[in-house]
Parts: C-alpha cells; structure tokens; sequence
C-alpha cells in the first residue's frame, strides 16, 4: 500500500525525521573529499554529497554549498585560492572522511585531525588526499546563489585527474566497484554499488 | 601505480572515451524519471541522474538540463505548466526508463513509446509513472543558466511524496536497498547499492 506525505505534513514533521527523508529522497548520491588552502596556509577538508557532470568538453563539474550563515572554510578557500581538489572515498578511509564533517575551527586543518595525508602537485596549490584512489584537481569556474534559501551552486573546471593505471575500463568508464569507491544517502549512510546493467544508446524504434 | 591526466590529455581524447570518463568522474549518480506535460497536452519522460538537494524546510531538490541548443520537452513542459515529477527508477522498469532517453518527436509520449503508465494526484498536473515505488511531486522553484555552456540548474520545491507505507525507517531515512532504487555512474551503467556503514553525526574529539 502507497501513503503520500503532502507538503504540510513534511512541514509539520519532526525536524530530524524531515532532515532524513528530503536528505534521501533524491536517491543515492557520490561522496567526495574537497581538498582546499586558505589565504593563511591552513589547509582543509570537507566531505560533499552533491557533484553533477556540468559538460564535458571542457570538463567541469559543480556542487552545492550551504549557506554562508556561518563561516565555510570550503568556500571561502576556494574564492581565495581558485583550485580545491575533489578525493573518492572507499570503506579504509571512510571513518577519516566522515570525522571530517565535525565542525573544526579554523586554524586547525581537518587534515592533521583525521590523520588524512596531504598530498601536492605542480599543477596548483589545493591539497589532494593521498590515500584516495580517484583525485580531481579543479580551477574555479563560477557560482550561483539559490534565491529561494542562499545555498550555492558552485563550478570548476577539471585540470587533472589522478587514478590507478588500470582504474579506467576499454570505453572510458572509471571502474568504481574496482576502485572500491562509496555512494552515500542522506547525511550519514554509506553504500558500496554493484552493477546489474549496462545498455546501449537508446534510439527510437 | 597510479597516472595523472592533464587538461590538455583530456582535450586531446577521442569523444566517447572522454565523455564517458568525464560523466564517470564524480562516482555514484542518482537516477530518476522526470514526468511532465506540456501545453498541447503531450506527455514526456525523461531520464536524470544529477539529482541534489537544495534545502530540507521548506524542501527543495535541483538537477541539471542540458543546453537549449535543441528543443528540451522536459524544461519547457516545465516552464509552461509549473510542475513536474521525480520518479524513483528499479531493475523492473530499467529497460524501460533506459529507452525513454531516445529522441523521441514533440507528438508522441515516451509513456506510450515505453509502456509506462501516467498516474496522476489532485495536487497538481503533472503525471507520475505509476510504476515507480517512490514519487515526488515538485513545482518549478527557479533556474541558474551556467555561463560557461548553457547548461541549465533547474530547483523545485517538493509539494508531495507518494511511497509504499514500510519505504521510511523509523530515524526517517527512505529504505533505498528494500525500494530497489537505482544508481547510475556515466550515461548508461546501472547499480544497485549495497549499505556498509551509518555512522554517528561527527563531533570534534
């Protein structure tokens, strides 16, 4: 049997039950480190759910911040610095990476309190996590505030990867079972995927 | 060992390899059916992965439409009529969500081309694919073009859920393994998601 919960229920709801189920109702979601240093060289980490495909040639992607309500280290790195790095997660991290998301103050570096390693490269100054399999270094590209609540929308464009020689199948897919890496629902649930189907381009018939 | 892909690399790949790493790069993607209906009364389904969350109280979610470069029915059915669905999609309805991505013409419904089935509430206009196990009735919120390509952010706030009676858990979170719902990574590989870990909100020690 169906129920439906109209929008005055979900309003009238317990604020934790409501967190939990619009958190999840979208289905699962990727799960990524973002790698950043700030105008003071302390570096950060911050755990993100939220990362869309935003074109490929050139490649970008985008994610959504809270709201600048309170200090957001993520952000306010990104808009001083212009590159963040974006680290898969799998299951020997995942406590590391989750422990991130307590609320450090800002001198210290989420990095050291995790016992995450820093890892650099030429290419620009924003941290990697050297334990993560799959790294993304991104410039800044451009942001959007939400009228509706003062959430952002924010771009980058991808200047290099990072992943295991044998980490990309003969079609150009990353191998993410193989590579161990997690999807997550909500806040706080985390999932390993497993592939049931790969179908070819759709064409009407 | 691991390797490093520059910009350049990227730019350099032949299409299809890139595409499908690029679409791949962010890790698990949700994956849901939007239904609309537009102004001459023709149905549309369309199939997204790039579901995200855009606030809890009041609930809102967004997604991304690609470049109006060729006619989007989804966006502008949206537009026209203010409402649209999001409709969980599992492996019995997969074959059939996946062939909704064709180019289907303005005149015909990919609920007829497919075989899926409108469903539709007294909240608002827009159908829902009956078949689905969790459905979320939206109303078109706002919309952020990207001025990098033109790809659009499109948010809505959620004015109805419709699910099985036993789909929540009792801290609120959606039961997604026992719903069957789906992940994608890329344009066309699906999973199921398997649950390792729920952990505790993160506090600083």
């Amino acid at each position: 049997m169906n129920r439906t919960i109209t929008i005055e229920e979900i309003l009238d709801m317990e604020r934790f039950q409501r967190l939990h189920l619009i958190n999840t109702i979208v289905g699962y979601k990727n799960l990524n480190l973002i790698g950043t240093i700030g105008h003071r060289k302390v570096t950060n980490l911050g755990l993100f759910n939220s990362f869309v495909h935003v074109g490929a040639n050139p490649p970008h992607l985008g994610f959504m911040i809270r709201q600048l309500t309170v200090p957001r280290h993520t952000y306010h790195n990104i808009k001083a610095n212009k590159y963040f790095t974006v680290n898969h997660i799998h299951e020997e991290i995942l406590a590391k990476a989750h422990q991130s998301s307590a609320n450090y103050p800002e001198n210290i570096s989420e990095f050291a309190a995790t016992g995450l390693t820093e890892e650099y490269t030429d290419r620009h100054p924003a941290p990697y996590v050297k334990e993560s399999r799959v790294k993304i270094g991104c410039e800044y590209a451009e942001e959007h505030h939400m009228k509706l609540n003062g959430m952002i929308f924010l771009v980058g464009k991808i200047v290099e990867i990072i992943l295991p020689e044998d980490g990309i199948d003969e079609s150009g897919h990353l191998k993410l079972p193989e590579l161990g890496t997690l999807a997550c629902t909500g806040l706080d649930t985390y999932f390993e995927g497993k592939q049931i189907e790969r179908l070819p381009y759709a064409r009407v018939k």
